[in-house]
């Protein structure tokens, strides 16, 4: 074992995502296990760079297993994206006898944290908290699994209304850029069609799967879009479309919007959450750094940040070939 | 008892709600319970006049008094406002031999259902069943009750967003000409204001309040805002205006839309529209017509559908007194 | 208005059920608008006992108006029985400058509140809550809406089960001395029987029933017993006679145990503490005392403490005929 | 391709599990997709024998993908035990123009239909649902998911009580033979312990651990018991012997029950319930035969049933050490 961390910060950066307080549990237990400080950070990279923190101990966490959001907050610094602001934040750190950062979050926290590693020396490691699931070099984040399971059972209910008025729904779905939720959602939801940024399948397309649908005696149907759809309008320019063009559709527009951020994680994502921070910390002690943890075929793996930025996370294509079969 | 009913028919109309499930199983069983037929129409008016209906029993309606949405469907139709569309489905009903017709719906229902009684002689028996809770003559809607649970609970879940991240959210519920919903669905989630229609708080006081609140130490906070509320401004102006004029709030915008029709009945919806039905279906049995039954002091009862009608159901002002007190 | 109150106090006690929380919220924002001081009180009379006591502020409550459980915690206090632990209870009272007392729990508590405030004269209020909606002077008790969804959700998932594999299960649900949770969960589950404390069936008389429902063609059932049914046989020794007399039952038995006094509160629970807790506060900076607050008939009323505690809530014998009349 | 299959029949056998419809939906679609026609088998093998089954379009599984329980219904069948009931379903699965079966079911499953291929040549094709997801070849079973966060949930409620009363709990979870249910929901729920067949902790353990964490400040815990620990005392024995031994522990037991195996499929079941039977059936049309269907480090895969069936799903023992650092 390397040189002993006194101790380890911990924070939540980027968009908040169901598991994220599972996770911070997870490192401050994990810390107290071993024997070692740890203290949270308010606000990401604004906390750090504000010196606003906490000693955090087993008793910090109690009962925050089963809660969404997170504790320490988040929010986008634009002062840490300069060198002054970064400065601060390791000023602070080093007043505080903090010796390396757990960083809870996506991309963009990762980026501002290989940054900041390289600059000032300090080790971070990355654990993967998104809804999105366009993080490389995991198959899973933490929250990902909780908001495909918010999203079907939102349009599990709004099948409810769909069937019993006979109406088209086009229900938009998080992922600006990546189809993960769209395409997942979308098959555990048994929606009709699925739009996704990664592939345009063309409106005419859209339009014939609809008629077809029509043919074979189907009066509703859920098409969910992701936010970034590739097919260049909008979910509401989509059902105005969808009308002009198919008259007997009653078309309608539900954007599922933040919910899909919020509520008590899944089972899947506490665990995943509490198994990818216990290591997090394990790495830290064990002299690592600037590393992401990540599950790779339901073992806990890790990358450099440098790999995890650079790769791309792709759909599972194969997906879009299961979403045609089952909408038979 | 009057003269002998042979056959009974139901249909759902309007706006689908949670619960009206439970209602055309409770009209089916009561039937069986007292030996007489019972028909169910699909689409409401619509397949009274296209005589789209099917015979039920018992079976028909197994497993079903905890699915959302009506299984008889619902719609809306333009020919029942016509004379001959009304005389159109009178016909029917003789030739289909239904003596007499309850129907779950709303206002549009019951006065549709009133014309047709009195132009056709045909008694009907309305029961309410909306989740905007804006009828005269019961305390309780179906539907309604589950609709503030999906409410808050969304709303729940966008909580754990803004407090993460320190947001203004403006959550927009639905009653377009009622504040039901985001009245008691407000408090249950602790809004921090709530806007309805039946009073113009005004955008100063808005705020005032908001203001007030960060004064205070409140970082995030809820807005709830009915459908139509009289601020005349729509949920997404409303955040453009208070950004404006309170720069300090990073204000966020939710359209809960469609999931608040939907989804598996609570069990106070579930009891109430058994109770309901059995009761519509014993005054039809008892010779009564064009009533309406409702829930009064937990009692059910009914009054005359011209009473429901006419009347209006007013919210409880002093709920906005207590949302003032709790938002402290 | 009486006599200004300088400091409140306010405890949970009895079994726990989801809506305290948002009571003590309630009541604890209802003394910052009134400018009056509040103290929370640790595990009911044993918290006043050993002055275990915090102050409270609008701040302390925030975020739990949707967590179930209590943050006050409750116990039952042996050392509250006697003389000498109500008269150190008042002493502390006394010390902290405790004027008044709000008591958030059932029959127990008020029945503890009424003789230590006439022990002592220190004003008390109850505040009924309880899943088992036994009081006197009110429709409905916290946590009872929320403990009814709860079970019947439970039975929805056993359904799914029992219908699978046509087989019958016994259901137990809380309610030792009354049948409210039976009875109306029983009825939204659509449950074949139900046995409440309130009234013997009769053993013949349920073999009749499930052997008439299997003729009907039934092949899954669910029979919701309550702890205290008046059969004289445990939910097991139930399934045992139904196996010995009615062999082609495949009896099951489904204890739900705790499940039932946790969770989220319904929204109908948040609102009912919300408004009965405001009101409690607002009758003691009235100068009123040793009353209970209640919703009879939508609106808050109050009753004196001694008729809550010399009432009796009864059942609503009515929804056992529509119980018949629905599992036809 | 090989000899074009005519029929393809399926059946749900075992214990039901969320997302057995949502896999008979996708066998029945992908059947339609490649017009091939789909036989359903009612009640497991016993439907087989009798001749139960129906034939099943894109239709006959409309709004089922979300329900749980199994439409096929499920049954334990004594008579496909003997050579003859297997010459008897044979013999029907010829008169029907039955080709090939798809089974949906667990271990029991899968040697039946073992037996029964070898015996009559008829390709059979596993499809691992199950809630306990002790089948080899597969890191996910379906129903698994969703046992899993019924379980957290159910734990989440307890633990609002245990907190409020300072108790322990003891909460058993199905798992006869393995451990996976009670160590992933018990990560999930944030339990202190975790007793596992897999494992003998010993009982002193037992009464260290829970003696350290009173010491530790904890007042209420949670342990979690698999049906089938090694412990040798059932659940309620537990908890007597832990309040002789640790008096100053409330110690109360919940039995989960039959609730863990309904309830709406997550949506992770739902896809991976899709997943494997679409491609069971494309397995079938490609001439394979004798194979289990399974998810392999996200992949579907598929494995001989006789390797399913000798190899043995291991927990992941270093589980069992992240609950003991979590539980500091």
């Amino acid at each position: 074992m390397a040189k002993k961390l006194k101790r380890i910060g911990v924070m939540t950066s980027g968009g908040d995502s169901p598991g994220m307080n599972a996770a911070i549990r997870a490192v401050v237990r994990t810390c107290a296990y071993y024997h070692t400080e740890c203290a949270g950070f308010y606000r990401g990279f604004q906390g750090m760079i504000d010196g606003d923190c906490i000693n955090m101990n087993a008793r910090s966490v109690r009962n925050i297993v089963n809660q969404g959001g997170t504790i320490l907050q988040s929010a986008r610094s634009k002062q840490f994206l300069t060198k002054e602001g970064r400065a601060q934040a390791a000023q602070n750190l080093k007043e505080q006898e903090v010796d390396a950062m757990i960083l809870i979050g996506g991309d963009g926290t990762f980026r501002g944290g290989q940054v900041f590693s390289q600059e000032h020396g300090i080790p971070v490691i990355g654990v993967p908290g998104t809804i999105d699931n366009d993080i490389y070099g995991t198959h899973y984040t933490i929250g990902y699994d909780t908001a495909l399971n918010t999203v079907v059972e939102a349009i599990d209910k709004i099948r409810d209304t769909a069937s019993s008025h006979n109406r088209l729904f086009f229900v938009e779905v998080m992922g600006r850029d990546a189809g993960f939720i769209a395409l997942n959602s979308g098959i555990g939801a048994g929606a009709e069609e699925i739009l996704i940024p990664e592939e345009d399948l063309g409106l005419d397309r859209l339009l014939d799967s609809l008629e077809r649908s029509r043919r074979a005696g189907k009066t509703s149907s859920i098409v969910v879009v992701s936010e970034g759809d590739k097919i260049g309008k909008n979910v509401f320019e989509l059902a105005e479309y969808v009308k002009e063009n198919l008259p007997f559709y009653d078309a309608r527009v539900s954007v599922l919007g933040h919910i899909q951020r919020g509520g008590r994680p899944s089972c899947f994502d506490r665990v995943l959450a509490s198994r990818l921070s216990v290591k997090a910390v394990e790495l830290l002690l064990d002299g690592k750094k600037d590393l992401m943890v990540g599950m790779l075929n339901n073992e806990i793996e890790s990358c450099s940040l440098d790999q995890a930025l650079k790769g791309k996370h792709t759909i599972n294509k194969d997906l879009l070939r299961i979403s045609e079969i089952l909408s038979t």
